[in-house]
């Protein structure tokens, strides 16, 4: 959802940039740039290098901020098209995609139905749940609630920086879930909160979603964060093509799709409805269940299980 | 957790007061007050009768606000205990509670280990999750954040309805979990916002959060909130008395406990844990798991099987 460009590891002028899935994509790894030729642009209405909220409004001198449009999955598919007809691409071997990557991958697969060999799905379905969209809303509420949001003014001086903090808190909750939060955290306190009650900040998990939301709000820009949620919320692939099966019906992509038995953010049984739907309009459709307790975030944290997975579902 | 005294419905002055829980205690229910005299105070440091942070300071002519000590489970039960001997009541058939009403009654039961015939504990354990404490966490943020919170000054012109609101919405959050939510409220649209985007308010899931929030800034106070949840945070049996077993031996009181088989606030395993504990400390004990989707919200929700439980509880 928030990840930069920067997917794989990357080392210019001697300074290595490390990449957000570093472990998958690079040579020799399961989507080995040796063999394959990797895109992977920021998604249309982001804040790493396509126009979005922060970019100057041309007409006006100023930032965009909440007077950029709200902007769908489809038109971030749609700018993606453009981009590969740009760089003359006439055939992908796979789309690939996790969390909002994937349901960009299922959208790319349902708008483009043979331009790809393969589609690689991971913690994704076809819609997001009432408790992700309700989550969602709280995050947006916050940020809307801060002061420094400044109705979407926060270029100059002001900046949301706890209100975003929340947002993000809220996401890292999201993308673990109860048993490995209590596996990480426990009820430990942080060293100097052992002896006395501390009402801002005392145990071990409140410092790590403090520190979680701090960082990111050196890197991310909450109007960017509000609209994309939104168009998060928004995805549903069946309302969009009618019906599920309508969205594959013709496909000839051949589709691995790749759920985690305890993401609560995009549980395996919508997962496994989604390949269904696919097998009964008729196209390929492979479904891998990773059992792992570490929540949605399985996807970049059992890199092992993940890299087989991978590997395997670009093999043909 | 921020439910009133008023547990039973009453009928004063020919109207009629819904009660909290009227479904199980009541003439004929479950808790028979045909034959139960029922106590239920507000807890101290709330805001329903009890000396909390709305409270006057005698010395400044001021509410308290934040100028109110921390409290922790074991204050509240020592106010219960004071109640008690004013009431002049020697033993108790059973202390009964759900959610923060079952931590006050396992420390009750703790501190006072003859004093009950019987402890009813529904949707409770000996400990709060990381998960939880995380929540708490960024509901306390979010008041805070709010500019009506004003440093806990908010008894005048300002006060944290947006603050105090998502606080709320994150609690019914964890109070359901995720397949109730899909079968409550789904991806349904509220009718006007079917046919175009509406960033404020849009699923019928957030209108019902929104709902839900605004009423809770009708009846609680934020300050009440930031203390009661961090006391919430802050039990832990083993810890208070240097181990699990510790807290039950030499109990003669016989526990129940009831477990929602979907709660993800307290969940089962944890309870059953708690349960095993007591019996190794060599008191009775018995655990009942009530299978139900509705989440830790099932204890009100699952009227005739708690009602089959609790009753079952206080038979001997």
């Amino acid at each position: 959802m928030t990840a930069t460009p920067q997917v794989a590891s990357e080392k210019i002028d001697g300074k290595v940039f490390p990449g957000w899935w570093q472990d998958i994509v690079g040579e020799g790894k399961a989507i080995d740039t040796k063999k394959f030729f990797v895109v992977c642009p920021d998604h249309f209405g982001g804040c790493y290098g396509s126009t979005g909220p922060p970019s100057r409004n041309p007409d006006t001198g100023r930032e965009y901020g909440m007077a950029f449009p709200q902007f769908f999955i489809r038109d971030m598919i749609n700018c993606n098209w453009e981009l590969l007809k740009q760089l003359k691409i006439q055939k992908l071997h796979a789309v690939v995609g996790g969390s909002l990557g994937g349901l960009l991958a299922l959208e790319f697969s349902s708008l483009h139905k043979d331009f790809a060999k393969n589609a690689l799905i991971l913690g994704a379905s076809h819609k997001v749940s009432s408790q992700a969209i309700a989550l969602n809303h709280i995050s947006r509420q916050a940020i809307m609630l801060d002061p420094g949001w400044n109705q979407g003014h926060c270029y100059k001086e002001k900046f949301p920086v706890k209100g975003l903090s929340i947002a993000r808190q809220i996401g890292h909750i999201s993308y673990l879930n109860r048993k490995i939060m209590d596996e990480k955290f426990g009820r430990e306190e942080v060293g100097q909160f052992k002896q006395y009650v501390s009402l801002p900040m005392q145990y071990q998990v409140e410092s790590y979603l403090d520190y979680q939301g701090e960082k990111f709000c050196k890197r991310f820009d909450p109007n960017t964060y509000i609209y994309l949620s939104k168009a998060i919320d928004s995805f549903d692939l069946a309302r969009e093509f009618g019906s599920l099966q309508n969205a594959f019906v013709g496909n000839s992509t051949a589709f691995t799709h790749v759920a985690i038995s305890s993401d609560d953010l995009f549980p395996a049984e919508d997962t496994e409805k989604l390949h269904e739907q696919i097998k009964k309009a008729g196209a390929k459709s492979v479904f891998k269940l990773v059992k792992s307790e570490k929540g949605h975030d399985a996807i970049f944290l059992e890199k092992d299980k993940i890299a087989k997975v991978v590997e395997k579902a670009l093999a043909n």
